[in-house]
């Protein structure tokens, strides 16, 4: 008997006969003698409408009253997948975030999990029920009801997992799994059968929108298997979990991640001195501004320009907090164009292996593509092109790199 | 500096305009330099939306989960209410029944308040917040959500004056007040400045559906004057209170109720003798079918007829209750008749009075109108007719009692 944590996505969920359907899965993880406790999110347009519903009588809500709104959402659906439980013959219990034991900080709409207190959980699961926990939502000390934010539910499922050791954790969705790439882009991409937890980090940060970084890592911490696979089919999906071994041995490109949503800055004739970086990126910082892709150039005269990426959102943002540095410090102008995108491969080792940077440039290069940057970590490699040439960049890579060809 | 509970029903807050208005008139009560709880209800057809929801998935759900269900309703509302003040520049803050410390037992669907732990609410108060609380709902000692059936938001408003200690529990509904009678039966009938909670009692329970027997029960027994006004308009509405000096002076017939719900069952040949009576009425007892109007004719060579009634709805299982205990205590047979209506007079002192029920079988009697049975309590006096007479034995009556004149 194994015990499993899976989580059921807001389009899966979305109305009666796919919470039936839902159930129906639920149910036969159960048969095949699991403890099963099911984490699921609000059905479909749930949280859109309820959002619409607040602006229509205050334009700005105070976030705890917007959390205990949406929170509604997932009590919902758990009493729901409980009841069609039920209607099968299954003895099943709902329990909100704060009965689960979820207990967070009280940063509405963004709060995190501080620690899970899984009694009641166990208890329930000792009596034979089928637990079904509402995700995205947690209680914090003052008894307040607080939301996750992005990838709340997922988060809530690895979370739950780890805290009630699990032998794994499957997030199930509308799609089948892990793909080499965006298969909207690249009809060849090949889903993959496992992948490591670093790996999938790298792919998901850099735009592939399967899972949610944070779950991801949480996962990696706790050493969480994480299954993900669609709701809908019954397709073998992607295992992501962090056998050591692996990282070893594999050296070669996993997978092609791209991200349109790229803003690009840059700083013209800047004085190059100490200081100068910290003084332009930390009103950015300060203002919750994500910066990624720096690059300044090697200095002429002590004159250097720096270029950097933000999300597309908040390129307007930067641009006023960024300006006035910029007359502050000297340098000679600032200019943004935001129609960039990123494409980078991932995989372990291909960092410290020789070629595989060379072998992307030339691709891109064949493709007639020009990159504008140039980023790296451990285990991928990142270009900064124009968002008009993301779909032919990705299958040039990914023709590049063999990856329709399965892995030995 | 008073300290007022309010209450909205669902037609109050059932959309976002609706929602906006409710929210000036609770900043009114505030401006006026009042300590301000409300207590609200789910949007207008959301309960009926989340039960259909509900039994799509299975056609008869647990009681639990229906209550965590149905719970949701008023959570949303109370986000929305809070957001809308905070749009009119007051501090608000929302708190579901389980934060605003309503303890009830198990019973879901059903569920009664055992306490009431009001220091979170007292602590916002003494914040300067306005404090806007779920009605309907509570949390029992396992920390399962709770429902509190018919009723349920007046008796959570009620019940939290009374913890409060509140000056007076205002009831905001979609009529103005308490009426001598329905006025969509009597166009002159007349809006009472007062009523007794005794006197309320009796025309709640006898089929005036402005507010539930429940709330008026914990009224008295607490003595929370309860203020019936409608949230549309500002017209003066009606208090309901206890202030002894009523009961000694007032001598009058104070509304008419009716009640068009009535079945009645008579078993004919029954033998009288002792018990008999509990042998038929027990196993409905234990079915919840709520009895009333029992009326046993002489017995004549010790065989008697008995006659009661049940609400409408509850006719069919009542007969099948009732049949195989006519076969065992040798009764000769039993009938059944939907198509009954209650009509009664009620005011403090009538009981004691001579006069009244003369008047009132005379008036029925010049409308043409056939008395089945008639019961009595301290304060009203009931017929049974034909339900297609009612609306003309309510205007009878109405009429005998000169109740469109105003009181001295």
């Amino acid at each position: 008997m194994a015990r499993i944590v899976q989580k059921y996505g807001g389009s899966s969920v979305a109305d009666a006969e796919r919470i039936k359907n839902v159930a129906r899965r639920i149910a036969r993880a159960r048969d095949q003698g699991n403890e099963v406790v099911v984490v699921v999110s609000a059905m479909g347009k749930t949280p859109d409408q309820l959002i619409a519903l607040a602006r229509q009588v205050n334009p700005s809500p105070k976030e705890r009253e917007l959390d205990l709104l949406l929170s509604t959402g997932e009590m919902v659906s758990i009493a729901l997948v409980a009841m069609a439980l039920d209607a099968l013959g299954y003895q099943a219990i709902s329990l909100t975030g704060a009965q689960a034991g979820i207990r967070t900080d009280s940063l509405y709409s963004r709060a995190r999990i501080l620690d899970i207190g899984p009694e009641r959980v166990l208890q329930e699961l000792r009596d034979g029920k089928i637990v079904i926990v509402a995700g995205f939502q947690g209680i914090s000390e003052e008894m307040d009801i607080t939301t996750l934010g992005r990838g709340g539910s997922d988060t809530t499922a690895v979370a739950l997992a780890a805290a009630l050791r699990a032998d794994r954790c499957e997030i199930y969705t509308d799609v089948e799994g892990i793909y080499t790439a965006d298969p909207r882009l690249v009809p060849e991409a090949r889903k993959l059968p496992e992948i490591h937890y670093e790996e999938m980090l790298e792919l998901a940060s850099w735009g592939a929108k399967v899972m949610h970084n944070r779950s991801v890592e949480l996962g990696a911490v706790y050493e969480v298997p994480i299954w993900v696979a669609s709701s809908f089919t019954d397709a073998p999906g992607t295992l992501i979990h962090g056998g050591a071994s692996i990282m070893e041995v594999r050296n070669k490109v996993r997978g092609i991640a791209h991200d349109r949503n790229v803003a690009k800055i840059t700083v013209v004739g800047v004085p190059d001195r100490p200081g100068i970086a910290a003084t332009l990126f930390e009103p950015l910082a300060e203002a919750g501004v994500s910066v990624d892709c720096i690059v300044q150039n090697a200095s002429l005269n002590n004159i250097t320009d720096l270029t950097f990426t933000v999300a597309r959102a908040d390129l307007e943002r930067a641009m006023h907090l960024v300006e006035p540095v910029v007359q502050r410090i000297n340098a000679v102008r600032c200019a943004a164009d935001p129609n960039f995108a990123k494409v980078s491969i991932v995989g372990t080792g291909i960092q410290n292996a020789p070629g595989y940077a060379a072998r992307m440039f030339r691709a891109l290069f064949e493709a007639g593509i020009n990159i504008e940057l140039i980023t790296t970590s451990e285990i991928r490699i990142t270009c900064l092109i124009r968002d008009d040439a993301v779909d032919q960049a990705v299958q040039a890579l990914h023709r590049a790199f063999e990856l329709e060809r399965p892995e030995e």
